[in-house]
């Protein structure tokens, strides 16, 4: 992958001078940073608010697959999918601490380039790199991000707090990244068979930078803020439609109605999904990693979306007796299923 | 090493099912803990507080050997490594997120044991763990740690603001770490070499369990407020004595002396270094892993530490044209150099 390019060793650097070579471009942005990257721990000051925290693990082989993944893009994408985590329960994003394991043959160059992504990642976000850890890995890239945020304890939403009645809303569309990561499977196979194939990907950008470099929805959280809706429960959608409805169901003690119509598809998704014989609306419902919001809001707050083209009205919360449904373009009555991704699998 | 135990594979359980198994026996117990796992993010509450950050990576293969790491010790260590982070802040560690990498090989009742180890870590110290999160891994075992505190901003200290004659301390003793760590990777040899041989590890408890289990010094956290003493500048001893000196130095743009005499080793680290024809102060000065804290207090905070066990002075700050010296045994002046341990090498 890097063999074009300039090789500078880690070794050379040593743990120590690659954290200073990383962090040097590091500028703090944030009020609530007190200290960054430099001592035992950050210091944060979130005054009266309360103080949110996220973790995820990224691995190679399991999340991603180096053979088409852009370690930019990587880099971008390890922050976007924790921050949406900050974003789901409706707070302010603001520092992030980046661990990674580096094998030692991996270059520099390459560790800077995944670094780039996630401080292009933190500086469109208005983030902080506050901390982190680096270390050798023998087992492949190991990216390890925690998102730290702040909200007001009136504001956060949590997936326990769904009311019966309420309507369940989704941002923007589903099921592309799912989609999209076929089709790289696809190019990556037929390039392994014949390297002097090159990848058809042209006219899928959409479908693939859902895959590659997915943006984390702060901007329905302001949007939310703007129409003063106050979802009633969130969650991020980072396992498919499916999964994320039961977790907040199941932790609300509710059921649910959610109608396959009405699950919004991009019509780039929906035909790449049937020119691989799949269903688009199984992509959205179990495919995974779109990090679009999902949440519910009080039937009286319907008119403050209805209107706008990031929302969609997709079902209600319903009584628990009711159970947990999915209506079918058909009319069908079928049990929701979480089908959602298993790294285990 | 598991093949007299009963064996489930995690794979039945799937990602929800291992995290709920895992989880189940939580018990939050810290009054800053909101919310802890089963949302986007767990909450917490400092109020007027300042939040504290730190967060360690630690790899198989790379920063334990499970051949001879028992995994409840290794669960105990990968959180203690952490609270000696925020410790080393002078603050309170109240919380802890836990992400595992398991290989779908990894019998459930391994990553129990390890995460018991955990929960005996969190309870010991008045910590809970708050969220995470749990991946297959290709290969070795994952644990990334975030650990989160708290302090008034008053009590905070950092490493940059050691002042010219300053006292040197550190607590406990040094090197009995790596010199555990020799023993036991001679005893992994000899078993490699003949698995007839029993490990012959006898009455070298406490090294072996400064390897295995270290203890982060709350303690001295607590002893310090008693003693009505505010370190003048702070950092735990992960690297060894030599590199995290060199640490508060750098960053408060001073000098030291350090009395390679005065460097406290406990007898029993003395002697197995010799054995091992290691200079018992190196293995002090780059060994690592002690999890001491090394701090500098103002010259008329002496009296009230003089007559404690648990605290040496080890040397003072001085101007930094003098640089930072080694003073050694015959009274020569060597230049500190941090051999610190590196994972790239």
């Amino acid at each position: 992958m890097f063999e074009n390019k300039e090789r500078s060793d880690i070794d050379n650097l040593g743990e120590f001078g690659l954290i200073d070579h990383l962090t040097k471009n590091i500028q703090l942005t944030q009020p609530t940073t007190t200290k960054g990257v430099g001592d035992d721990a950050a210091v944060l000051d979130f005054s009266d608010k309360k103080t949110l925290i996220s973790t995820d693990l990224l691995l190679e082989g399991i999340h991603f697959d180096l053979a088409y993944t852009p370690l930019k893009h990587l880099g971008f994408k390890a922050i976007q999918v924790n921050l949406s985590d900050i974003y789901a329960m409706n707070g302010t994003a603001s520092q992030v601490t980046v661990s990674l394991g580096l094998s030692s043959k991996f270059p520099i160059e390459a560790v800077e380039e995944l670094y780039e992504g996630m401080l292009l990642a933190c500086k469109q976000y208005n983030v902080d790199i506050v901390g982190g850890d680096t270390s050798a890995s023998k087992q492949g890239l190991v990216i390890s991000v925690t998102s730290i945020g702040y909200a007001a304890e009136k504001d956060i939403t949590y997936r326990h707090t769904a009311q019966e009645g309420d309507l369940i809303c989704v941002s923007g569309d589903l099921g592309a990244a799912y989609v999209g990561l076929q089709l790289l499977e696809r190019e990556k196979q037929i390039f392994l068979e014949n390297p002097q194939i090159q990848p058809d990907l042209e006219g899928k950008d959409y479908i693939i930078e859902r895959q590659l470099k997915p943006e984390a929805r702060q901007d329905i959280i302001f949007l939310l803020k703007e129409l003063a809706i106050k979802p009633t429960s969130m969650i991020d959608v980072s396992d498919g439609l499916s999964s994320e409805l039961i977790h907040i169901c199941t932790k609300s003690n509710k059921g649910c109605n959610l109608y396959e119509e009405k699950i919004p598809l991009d019509p780039m998704t929906y035909d790449t999904a049937r020119s691989f014989n799949l269903d688009p609306a199984v992509c959205a419902l179990s495919g995974g990693e779109d990090y679009e919001l999902l949440f519910t809001i009080k039937q009286g707050d319907y008119d403050k979306i209805k209107a706008n083209p990031d929302i969609t009205v997709i079902g209600h919360i319903t009584e628990p007796e009711a159970g947990m449904n999915l209506i079918s373009r058909s009319g069908n009555v079928h049990a929701l299923k979480a089908q959602g991704w298993n790294a285990f699998k």
